[in-house]
Formats: structure tokens, sequence, C-alpha cells
């Protein structure tokens, strides 16, 4: 079987990297220990292991039908939904009050991306409920939370988001699905939501939208959105599920990601679609939005879990092709050499790893700032708040779009086999390019980071980061193979300050339409550097790992975290060289660019 | 209908940048006229549009089938073969003394390129027909000649390049299928070939490999390697075409290019396969290279062709998709705008238009080469072709891998949408990922550009090129508009020269494995600066018509061709001072990469 996470590193990351066992000293964790820890793991591996993996092609093969109005799913879906509800997976980030086991989220984190790197189609069935289930805990009545938390967090009912409509995606101020107040609280659903991941499938008894719609005579735009539960198979009054006027208009088929369906649906048709109000009138987007930043996360998450399959099995298969020969041994007598042994297919691998890797640190680092949240008080917790809600942009759209790279090279160390289906690394090629778009585009995140991000609370998130740079820093420079990188970020640190105060001028003096064109560029830049920050973190923790004895296997193990680390500094960092340059330029070309131009 | 070229652009590559009209003056292109170039653009596109984008998705959705030894393909594909063959497409490069019509390089490759965005995998049948045919009127015998090509050149026959072993992909040295003499100076083949495109499918009535060989005791590796022509069906005594004891072993399921089939052959499994040689024993590896230069100018081709697919569905799209407001207008009532209306949108679309045209413009002037070295003679001769050669891995690979990104844009252009396979830029997102695969990687063409072309003959076509450049730069330099990109690109130039320099140094001090260790990044490096230097000579062209009088429509046109190429200066070109930093970056770091630090 093929190997689609490194456990080694994951070790690594949540013990030597990450103290995540300094955890369980907070009284919210403390019934955790690192055993435990390791045990979930490992209950994860073997999950998907058993039920994910197996089943990776066959899903993306047989994609969902749309039958009798019913959309058909793969068998295992229902299987699967049932072993995360009664394995307590979906569950397990919940509180002990709301059913769950208080996992840390950097546990869950970890387990999330065990998942998605064995099968992402099947993981986002459970995860999507675990999040639709999150918002209802955490703004719904208590009526509602009992109505249909404890079925979703068993793996009876789907929870889905259902927020894109056909004419409002990104811009989601202009949805138009409507809820008119009825009886005894309850609203009348009309309207048509579409793109929704798990809209309907026959691998759960029933699927729960936590749904964005407008109140009738609600305000236009996004001050007028309210957040509803609105279930396919509504509860009567003898407590049988009914049809609750939810219908299925499409399916759509798809580049990857072609297990989960993508439904258009359609809301009271017949006007008799009933649904029920989550936390306050008109506050759905914002209360949307605290469950969309757990989502963005985990959408980084799955990018680089995807990259993390198909680096590993770029790295197996450069390991066992024999093809060519070492350039100064060119004598065709000789024995073919493997394909790792090349220094070009050695970069691919790097750069590969790189991504992999330093992309799951910045998760990981996500997921710490947001358990440190969780159990701290006053200014730590707006400290930790602030830093997660920072870096929430690059960590979904980095992974996601550097992944698609990645992936790419995975496929190019395959060469013409890459290619062809026998292989997964195209499947993982189509997967990750859902990741650009979905919870907000790249281009969204940029405008998040530069227009919001940076400038929140003065800047007080930003000087935040700065900070904590400097913290590794600070411990870098002190051990004499980390001095020249600490130095090169301190450098890359310095320039970024140089590019933000541009920028910011830029704002004040053309306006905040120049000073956003180039958002998603900066969004880039600064990913690079926040990268290179988490390599240098994980090199302070191999180069203390190799100064004291270690077996030659670790020894390799950190060595190749020292090489990947230079190799994220070298081919990588550079790359802020021409995107501070151009963040630079003021000739606002984009926004000079007239329409017409290209026209021919 | 969908537009997947723009004529206008077209028109304006070969007439006002490339003075294609020009050729009809030398004696071998004079039956021409600038009308009949028009005539046959205009066919090229009636055809494209008539038979080859209709069955675009379908060829792609129906994938060709082995049943019972015989591979099938889509019923379109017999059909453009033979009005591929009847128009007189397959032959119109031919000399009239072979049967064709001595159309010029740089409108041949126009049409193909018209064919190519219509239908990748249509017009491979066509072009690989062409190019073996090719092969055979270079090198093989007068009887060879009258036996294959007029039935290849018609479009009955179908001409394949038979090269890749399983155990021999890009180290074709390492080739063991054998060809034992035989009667009669015909040869008996055994061996197996694999990833033959249209290596055996039923819309042709014959197959004509063009086979790689080792005659039985050749010298062992390239030095050994000899050409053979090895039909499907071999023509018996009576002059019926027999079973030559070839079968297909396996048709590959591929990510993309899914219309034409990718076969596994196995010839001589009784003992009854015939070949017949090509040219001179043991020559057969450079004469497929004069042919797989060409097809390498035909990849690159393709590549920007399916991007330009792509570029012109999302700019079709933008212009009507409506979706959010101008950031400095964030009223909900305000009616929502084009999304090409907003900056990231016209960034991504200037991206893509650059990519396209850029390497549109970099192929034809590789035709133009081509065609200058057919009618010139002596030192103009051998400049022109110096010139072709060192531009050739350029001409591949740039548009093949950055092609993959301006594919990936189209798609964020379109949102959730373009994940979807209503519309055809995830095919095409999947067809082009071929490109940096076949015919030579990425790896290798980085090798052939850093190790070959750039050192042959002490460094001459580097010097022709550099030559060339300056010339731009001396036209450009003298136009107000253009004075600043005229100076960009001498800064650019001068740091290529420290860069190549620094690395002439490595190789001599520290060897030709670390020298050749990055030349992967040395070839994008080297093509960011050549089509650049494309641009600024579309810009001298653009300046020149908007200095005369124009029409507002044609004012557009040119405006827009400004603005793109300000866009490639501005944001493309700059990623060379992060290449260049890593470029004489001296830690020979995949060279020092031990294999075993992969492992966990």
């Amino acid at each position: 079987m093929s190997k689609f996470v490194s456990l080694r590193n994951i070790r690594f990351m949540i013990k030597e990297v990450f103290d995540s066992k300094a955890l369980t000293d907070y009284d919210y964790y403390c019934k955790h220990n690192e055993k435990m820890f390791d045990m979930v793991i490992d209950a994860a591996l073997k999950l998907a292991n058993k039920l994910m993996y197996p089943v990776l092609e066959e899903m993306d093969k047989n994609q969902p039908v749309l039958e009798d109005g019913q959309v058909k799913v793969h068998k295992a879906v229902k299987k699967i939904m049932k072993e995360f509800g009664q394995g307590g997976w979906i569950a397990s980030g919940f509180s002990e009050a709301n059913g769950g086991d208080q996992i840390p989220f950097i546990i869950r984190g970890t387990t999330s991306f065990i998942f998605a790197a064995s099968n992402y189609s099947a993981c986002a069935f459970p995860e999507l409920t675990s999040g639709a289930a999150e918002l209802i805990t955490s703004f719904g009545s208590q009526k509602l939370i009992d109505t249909y938390v404890p079925k979703m967090l068993d793996g009876e009912w789907q929870g889905t988001m259902a927020l894109t409509e056909p004419q409002a995606g990104s811009s989601l101020s202009d949805i138009t699905t409507t809820a008119f107040p009825d009886q005894n609280g309850s609203f009348k659903i009309k309207g048509v939501k579409t793109f929704i991941s798990a809209g309907d499938h026959d691998g759960a008894k029933n699927i729960i939208h936590l749904m964005l719609a407008r109140i009738d005579n609600a305000p236009a735009g996004a001050k007028g959105i309210s957040l509803f539960v609105v279930p396919k198979k509504r509860i009567d009054e003898k407590g049988n599920l009914i049809f609750n006027d939810i219908t299925v208009a499409t399916i759509y088929h798809k580049l990857g990601y072609r297990g989960t369906p993508a439904a258009e649906i359609s809301m009271g048709e017949k006007d008799d679609c009933f649904g029920w109000l989550v936390g306050k009138e008109n506050k759905g987007l914002s209360q949307m939005f605290q469950m969309m930043n757990g989502a963005r996360i985990l959408v980084g998450l799955a990018s680089c879990a995807i990259a993390s399959a198909a680096y590993l099995a770029a790295l197996e298969y450069t390991e066992n092709r024999p093809q060519g020969r070492p350039v100064t041994l060119k004598d065709p007598l000789i024995k073919q050499i493997p394909i790792i042994e090349h220094a070009d297919v050695k970069r691919m691998l790097l750069f590969q790893k790189s991504i992999v890797e330093g992309s799951f640190s910045l998760i990981l680092q996500c997921c710490m700032y947001a358990d440190l949240k969780k159990v701290s008080h006053g200014d730590e917790k707006e400290k930790y708040g602030l830093l997660l809600d920072l870096l929430t942009p690059i960590a979904k759209a980095f992974p996601s779009e550097y992944g698609i790279s990645s992936i790419s090279s995975a496929i190019q160390c395959f060469g013409g086999y890459g290619y062809c289906e026998d292989f997964s690394v195209g499947q993982y090629f189509r997967d990750i390019r859902i990741h650009a778009i979905h919870e907000g585009t790249t281009g969204i995140q940029g405008m998040d980071l530069l227009g919001r991000k940076l400038v929140m609370n003065n800047g007080k998130a930003a000087l935040l980061f700065i900070e904590e740079v400097r913290l590794t820093i600070r411990d870098a420079i002190q051990i004499f193979e980390l001095e020249l990188f600490a130095k090169e970020l301190q450098r890359a640190m310095k320039q970024l300050e140089k590019v933000a105060g541009f920028l910011f001028n830029v704002a004040r003096e053309k306006g905040i339409d120049v000073y956003l064109s180039d958002a998603s560029l900066f969004l880039e830049y600064y990913g690079l550097i926040v990268i290179s920050w988490q390599w240098l973190i994980q090199g302070i923790a191999a180069q203390k790992a190799l100064s004291e004895n270690c077996s030659k296997k670790d020894r390799n193990f950190y060595k190749g975290k020292f090489f990947t680390m230079n190799y994220f500094f070298r081919y990588e960092l550079p790359k802020t060289y021409g995107l501070a340059t151009r963040l630079m330029d003021n000739d606002n070309l984009t926004v000079n660019m007239k329409t017409q131009y290209f026209k021919d």
C-alpha cells in the first residue's frame, strides 16, 4: 500500500517543533496526555488505510449520479459517515459538554491531514458535517442543538454550508434566497443554492443545510443576511422525517474532487420549505465567517495533504525507476541509476517536500494559535486570535496555489507514467485544483490579507507577527548552522516592512483600488516569508536533534529537514526579489488597463 | 461558437511583426503571395471550426478503446485524416517535388496553431503523419518514399514516432528493440515500444511506425541506433496489405489528450515483423532528431494554442459574468459589474495574454528562422540554423510550463464554474499537461540548452542571439514609449551574460554535474528574457501602428498589445531577479543532497 503521509514527520511536528503536549497543562485539555495523542493519530492512520485510501480511485471514477431526484454516491460514503460518527471523529474537537472529546486543534488538524491525504473526497463528508454542527452549537438555540447536532455528530445526518447562489459567489452580499417569517418562529425559505458540496446524497439519512438567506425586507447587502438551518427532511409533529421541499436541480461534473457531489438545490418550489434561524437576525455572515475561517484552514490543510500524497508517490517512484546515468559517466554499458540520483529530480523532490512540509507546519502553527487562544485570557487571547486571523488567508491560499505546482512536479517525476491513470498523481493534480477556488478564491484571500488583516486594530496583528518572527530569528542566529538563514529571514522581513510601507503610501496617495490591485501577489510574497519562518522553526528543532545523540535513521531524517529548509531559503525565498520589485512598481498597470484593450 | 484563436492577432503577427510576405521574394517560395497566405489561414480556420472544435469535448469523453486487438477512436478521426489528406494539409510544408505546396514554416506553423487550439487530440493524427512522412522523405530510399509517403500525405495511412520503450524514455540510448538483418535488405524486428501516440487506431488503413531499433550486434548506446519503417501491415508480393506481427499490448488512460490513443505495441512476437532501414545504419538517433526538433517546436506551439483557447474562453466569460462592485463603491444597491473590471481579473487576463501571445511570437520567430535557413546559403544559412537550434528548447519548454499556469489562471477567472465540465477550461488544463513531458521533458530541454546549445560552436549561437536582441533594442530605444522597456531588456541581457559567465566558471571549477544541476531554472530564466525580447518586437510593431492613422478598433488592439508588453516586463521579467540570485548561488545544494535524506 502506498504511503500518503509521513508519520515520522507528523511526530516531528507535534512533538519536536510544536510542543502539543504542553497544551495538556491547561485545564481545558488536562484530560489528555501525549500517549493519547499518539493513539488518536495511529487510529486515524488505521482508519484512513482501511476505509479511505482503498476507494480513492474508485470514488473518482464512479462519480455521483442524480437519479429520480436523489444523488447517489459511492457506497463507501455511508460506511465512512457511520465509522466517523461512531468513532467520535466528527465530534472529536467539540467540548465534552457538546458531546465531544475536547481534542486540541493541533491534533484534530493532524488527523484531518491524514484523512485528506488518504482520500479528500471521502473525508469531505464528515468534515463538512463537523463544521455545520459546530455552527449550530455556537449560535443555535438549545432546541436546535438538541434536534440536529447529536445525529450529525453520529454521522447519521450530513451537514453542509449553503452559501453560494448562481449569481452570488465571491460577492456573498448579493444572495437573494429569502426567508419569510412563519408561525412558531420558523421561516419559509425560497431560493436556489449552487455548488453545495455534499448537498444531497444517499450516504446519510438527512441533509442539514446551514444556509445564508435574507429575511424578507431585511437591509440590502451583507447587513441583511441571516443564518438558517434548512433540513432536506424536516421533523413533523409525530417525529417523522418528511419532505421539506428541497429539490436537487443538478449536480456538477467536476475536474476533480469527484467523489463529493456538488449540487444545485432549489428551496420552496412548492412553498413548503421551512428553515429555522440560527443566532441573531441579520448576523448570518459574521456567524458563518467564524466557521469559514476554520474551513479556510482546512482547505489549506487538505491542499498540503493531497500534495503530501503526490510527493510520497513521486518519492517512491523515483527511488525505483532506473533511467539514465550520472552526467559525468555516460558509458552506455554502465547500469542505469534510479532517477532520484539526478540533481534535477532531487530539486523537484525538494521543492515538493518544502511545499508540503512547510505548509503543514504553517497549518499546525495556526492550530497551535487556535489552541492557545482557546485556553488563554485577556491580552494573550487577543494576541493568539489576531495571529490566527492574520495567517488564515496565507494558510488557505499558499498551499492551494503552490500545491498545484508541487503536484505538477510530482507528475514530472513520473514522466510519461505520471500522465497515465495507472498512478494517482493525475487525480491529485485534478483534486487539488478546487482549493484555490472554494471557501474564497485566492484573489479574495489577497484582499482579506492586505485590505483587512494587515490593517485591523491599527496593524496590531502584523506587529505581533513581526515579534513572533523576531523570536525565531533570535533563537536561530545562535546556532552556527542556522545563522545564515536567520540573517536571510531578517533581510526578508526588512524588505517586507519596506514593501508594506510603500503600499500604505500608495493607499494614501492613490486610493484603495490601486493599493489592492496586486493583493494576490502580496499574498504570495507574504506567504513565501511566512513559510521561510516555518522552515527556520523546523531547522531549529532539527539542529537541536542533530546536536544530540541520534540514530543513523533519525540523522538522515534531520539532515533531510536541514536540506529542505536550505532549499526553501535558496530556491523559493529568492522569488521575493521579483515580487518586491513588482509590488513597489508604481505604474498602476492593471487599474489603468481598459477592458476594451482586450478586444481584437 | 467559442473562439479559440484571435485572427486579428494572427494577422498582426504574420504581417506586422514578421514580414512573411517577404519570403515570397525567395525562389523557393516565389509561387506564393500574401493573398494566398490569407486564404490558407482562413481555410484552416474554417476546417477547424467545422471538423475539429465541434468534437473537442466528445473526443475527450469518449476515449479510445482497445477491442480484439484493435484500437478504436472517435469516428471523426477518419474524416479528419481524410480531409487533411485531400485538402493538402498533411503535405502543405513539403516541397513540390515531394508532393507538397512548399508553404513557408511560418504559415504552416500558423495553421498548426489554429488546429491545435481547436482540438489538440484531433490534430495530432495528421501532424504525426506529416512528421513521419517527412522523415522518410528526408532519409529514405526512393522505394521507401514511393511505397509509404503518398498514402501518408493522402491521410490514408497514419505515421508515428516510435521511440520510447518501457525501460528507455528520457534515456533513448538504452533502447533494446532489435533489428535482425533478413533477406532483400529487410530486417526482422523484435521489441516493445510504449506511449506511441496514434500507435494504433481504426481511423487509418495502416499505421507506419518510424521506429528506433538496434541492429543486432550494433555498438552499445546512441551510436548503435538505427531508424526503421515498421508498418502495422506490410505489403506482400501481390501488393496486398498483410499482418506484420505488431500487436497492441495496451492503451493508456491519460489525464488529458484523451482523443489520441497512447499505445504500447509489441513487435515480432511470432517472429514475423519486418522493418526497413531508413537512411544509414547506426545514424538513427541523429536522423530522428532532425524531426524531433520540428516536433519540439510543434509541442510549444500546441501549448500556446491550448492556452489561447483557454484565455479566450476566460476573456469571454469575464466580460459577461457580473460579480461584485468596484473596491471604492461597495453600496449593495449598485448593480454588479462584469468581473473583467476587477484589477485582479485584469491581471490574470494580462498574464494569460502575455504568455499566449508572447509564446506564439517566439514560435513564429523560430519558424521564420527555419524559413530563412531554408532559403539562404553559407554563413546566413548557418546563422539561422544556429538561432533555431538555440531557441528550440525554450520554444518547447516555456509555453508548456507557463501554459499550465496560464490555463490555471483561466480556470480561476471562471471561479467555481471553471472547475466544472460545463466549460472546457478543465479539459485544457488536463490536455496541456502532456507537453512538459513528451518529446523531451523540461529537464531534458534544460540540459539541451545549457549543456549543448549554449556552448556549441564555441558559443556562436549564443552570440548570434545577443546580436539579434541588440538590434531589437536599438530600434526600440528610439521610440519614446518603448525606451524604458528597451533599457530594461538591456539590463536583463547584461545580467544574463553575468549569470552565464558565472555558470561557465562553475563548469570549470566544479565540474559539469554542478554546472547542469539547475539547468531547468536556467531554461526558465533564459525563457523569460527571450519572451521579453519577443514582446519588445511586438511593441515596436504596435507603436508603429499607433503612430499612424488607425481605426478606433485597431487602436484598442494595439493599446492592448502595449499594455500586455508592459505587463510582461513589469510582472514576469522581474522573476529573473530571483532566478539569477539562485543561479549564482554556489551551494551545490541538489548535488550534495543525499537520497537517503529523503527517507523518514
